[in-house]
């Protein structure tokens, strides 16, 4: 297949160059740490730019780049990318929380509410929810017709809202009580997990000129990518080493949680992970090589050690 | 002075109108209490829907009046009005959980976290604070152009954020510990209180019409109005009555909460709340008729009993 990167190399560097991209756009949608109240803003940083891998605002300008071309990863793109990303550690740091999962660590660092108590780690969690949506607003500014920034923000709170985010992970904390069958864990994931997988290649798309029947794509790419990751992800709690992980590996089983490695084991779930992987891949076959970078991510996850 | 409405009968029934639109409103804003996950959705309706005031909402509602007549409260006013009151709800869940006020009494009812547990009621107010963004960003749809829909969006998340309301309560929540003079308090109610007020009006004033002048003496006003409702907050919890207030009267003193009457005395306390209701009514010299309602609403505020 003609691809628009020379090589796998070419293709790893342009990688690294998003995700250096991201890291800077979530450093400048945040305030800097001495804003008063000081405790706040640095409780957010501490989270927000914590080592994590950076793949949903990665996801968010390769869908850009998939929709518009290389030049299309603009100032409006890693704005969006970056409001991706404090969703997603919101959710990490309330659910780290000790009410809901009692995680005390996260990315090998103390979780959030370890460092600053449990009443900064709730407000964090609330601020980074908060700025995003306010960094969100900025798009206009940033040259994104004020139409489409509107559709972002509305794929975002949809994504992060109680049929999204919230109502999975509120189906996860009943799941470690009682029995729960594969199709439920299935939904729990498709809401928890890829409910802000799809935002992410939905907005980069939106912000790339994506139109419907390539975001309908995009859309299929990006659940077929989140159920693999989970799968990966639930398998590394059975099979990984802590210090790879940054959280503790075996904690899910530790707190009972039911997990698909744990329903159908170990070997089974490789083969639903390569089967997602796949589909990912197979959704994409309409893009030709302005895709190779979102191909390339989903076969990076399935290989993915931590 | 000529009025808009032909006596204070006339306003009062407007005010009681504009409150059944707002209840009406912020119910449509929510899904119905059986979507699933129904426990969220029952938890966000019960705080939401709880026999609140609805002053913010009403603002939002009476600032559009005061900008464009009473044919400006229409359906986007509406809307925009129940994202605001989603948001104070969300911050009201939050700041009673135990890690915080820890408050088992609101609004006359068991706190959210009583009645649904520490996880849901964490969920269910980010839940509240995701809903009102995705509330605004069907904006477009009744009507207002995407540029004054942005702008609307991104008041709501500046006076939720760091430097408005979450701000206010991590340095109130500070201030239980040490000694806090009355510099330092003002600046906490402006911030946990005066941000929010603002922005309704501000966001009303904008969807009614109102330019950067009549924003500017808007602003002015919820200034004023958000620090007269928080004095007379402070002066009912050491003389208000439990059944009236809906949570107990006194917990202020009991947690060892600094209040502007502990540090000045009641007396002075109700002489600054006179003052600033003035302050209030004097910033709507310029608007006649049309700010009728919203000079009302401030002399009701320190007229309130609970």
């Amino acid at each position: 297949m003609r691809t628009g990167y020379a090589s796998e190399e070419a293709l790893s560097q342009r990688f690294e160059e998003l995700v250096r991209r991201a890291r800077s756009a979530v450093d400048r949608a945040l305030l800097p740490a001495d804003t008063p109240p000081r405790v706040i803003h640095e409780a957010m940083r501490y989270s927000a730019l914590a080592g994590g891998k950076l793949l949903r605002p990665v996801l968010v300008m390769a869908a850009a780049e998939c929709a518009g071309g290389p030049e299309a990863v603009n100032d409006g793109v890693e704005c969006a990318a970056a409001a991706v990303e404090l969703v997603h550690t919101y959710s990490l740091v309330h659910d780290d929380l000790p009410a809901m999962d009692d995680d005390d660590m996260r990315r090998g660092q103390p979780a959030n509410h370890v460092v600053y108590g449990e009443a900064i780690a709730i407000l964090a969690g609330d601020a980074l929810l908060t700025r995003a949506f306010e960094v969100l607003a900025t798009l206009p500014e940033r040259g994104v017709e004020p139409e489409r920034a509107v559709r972002v923000i509305r794929e975002l709170a949809e994504a992060a809202g109680t049929l999204g985010l919230i109502g999975g992970q509120v189906d996860d904390l009943a799941a470690t009580e009682g029995r729960v069958d594969l199709a439920t864990l299935q939904s729990i994931h498709q809401r928890k997990t890829g409910a802000l997988f799809r935002a992410c290649v939905r907005i980069g798309g939106l912000l790339g000129g994506a139109g419907e029947d390539d975001l309908a794509r995009l859309t299929d790419y990006a659940s077929a990518l989140g159920a693999a990751f989970q799968l990966v992800d639930d398998i590394l709690d059975v099979v990984g080493d802590t210090a790879e992980m940054g959280k503790r590996a075996g904690s899910d089983q530790r707190r009972g949680k039911v997990t698909i490695p744990s329903l159908i084991g170990l070997e089974e779930a490789r083969r639903m992970a390569e089967e997602e992987t796949e589909r990912a891949v197979a959704s994409l076959s309409g893009f030709g090589p302005r895709a190779d970078l979102l191909r390339w991510l989903v076969r990076r996850i399935l290989a993915r050690r931590r």
